[in-house]
């Protein structure tokens, strides 16, 4: 997945279907403000469990937002990428099988559809428990996403499934509860969102099997 | 804190301080891509546990995106916002203690400058306990988000400090671990970022006290 080459970047196109930005105004206690924002889509995110094996189902991909996050922390401009110093493999994340609601179908439809095409699960959505829904950002973008949480078996496999769809390329892995359990450990540093390891931890606290 | 009037939204500006838009492009698997980004500070988090009174420090502000995000899922247009049907205490959020890397000075240095200014406790750095860094977006922006953990006594408060500096407008609240706990429960819709859940659970299953 990470034959990656010849990155760079440029301006946003005033047309970008997928990044929104606007300044939003208001007036607080007589004060006029401003704050610049994002609009981004909702989304979802599973925590899945595969009980036939005890072991968590994560994704890991390719981020170029992870990237340049990493590479401007160390002040490299755009034209100017060194690829051995800063290879794309430091960009790849764990992360929970996710996907945004861009399509009119019940937010539980289009997780189930996540687990579908992003790890090869086919499974009803009467399998599917949500969670808990908060705000994936507060700072540029307010977006929802919903938690939810899902168990598999080995039956439940599609073996030509997965991986994602269209260009999508995602590969699924799978952690038993004690390698899971160390990524929530204090010195952990990781290319992880917080969803990653809030879904983690409550799936460790709330339903993984006690021995 | 909500004396919020007079919403409304139009263009970013090309020279935002705050939001930085681009494409960015690379070649996977001999396939050209794009992937339109937004540069964002790194940042910290802090969980802060006063022990004197057993209860764990949070932060409530008006967050703009939280309000348009909430706006914008029901469609309404940026010039025509009915303030009755959407007052901004929807958009109010609870979160950690927390700040954006805008200083040359070390992550701790500025977590321990954000217990002082937002929540009002002075404690030196020597007291305050670096847990996980994870990238705080992993699909539009993907900064560093440095999660720290403090414990304070009401003797730290100073009772001038607290409440945001220059235009922050910031209120502190305290919960019990009851209280807190519950915001995990299943079932739970909050404005809250998964970091604040994340830290929140870390806290509760690392460090609260066991009785």
């Amino acid at each position: 997945m990470n034959n990656i080459t010849d990155i760079h970047y440029g301006p946003l196109p005033a047309d970008s279907p997928y990044v929104k930005p606007f300044r939003f105004h208001y007036t607080q206690n007589g004060k006029q403000k401003s704050w610049d924002l994002l609009k981004v889509h909702d989304s979802v995110s599973i925590v899945i469990f595969n009980v036939t094996r005890k072991k968590l189902v994560f994704v890991k991909q390719f981020r170029p937002a992870v990237y340049h996050g990493i590479i401007s922390g160390d002040g490299v401009e755009p034209g100017c990428i060194d690829m051995k110093k800063y290879p794309p493999e430091l960009a790849v994340t764990m992360e929970l099988c996710a996907g945004i609601i861009d399509k009119p179908i019940s937010t539980i439809e289009i997780a189930r559809e996540e687990v579908l095409e992003e790890c090869g699960y086919d499974i009803p959505v009467e399998r599917i428990e949500e969670i808990i829904r908060y705000r994936s950002g507060v700072g540029t973008s307010g977006a929802e996403q919903t938690l939810f949480y899902a168990e598999v078996t080995d039956e439940d496999k599609i073996a030509s499934a997965g991986g994602g769809v269209d260009d999508e390329i995602i590969d699924v892995v799978e952690y038993d509860l004690e390698e899971a359990r160390k990524l929530t450990d204090k010195g952990t540093v990781i290319t992880s969102p917080p969803s990653f390891l809030f879904g983690l931890l409550w799936f460790l606290t709330n339903r993984a099997p006690k021995n």
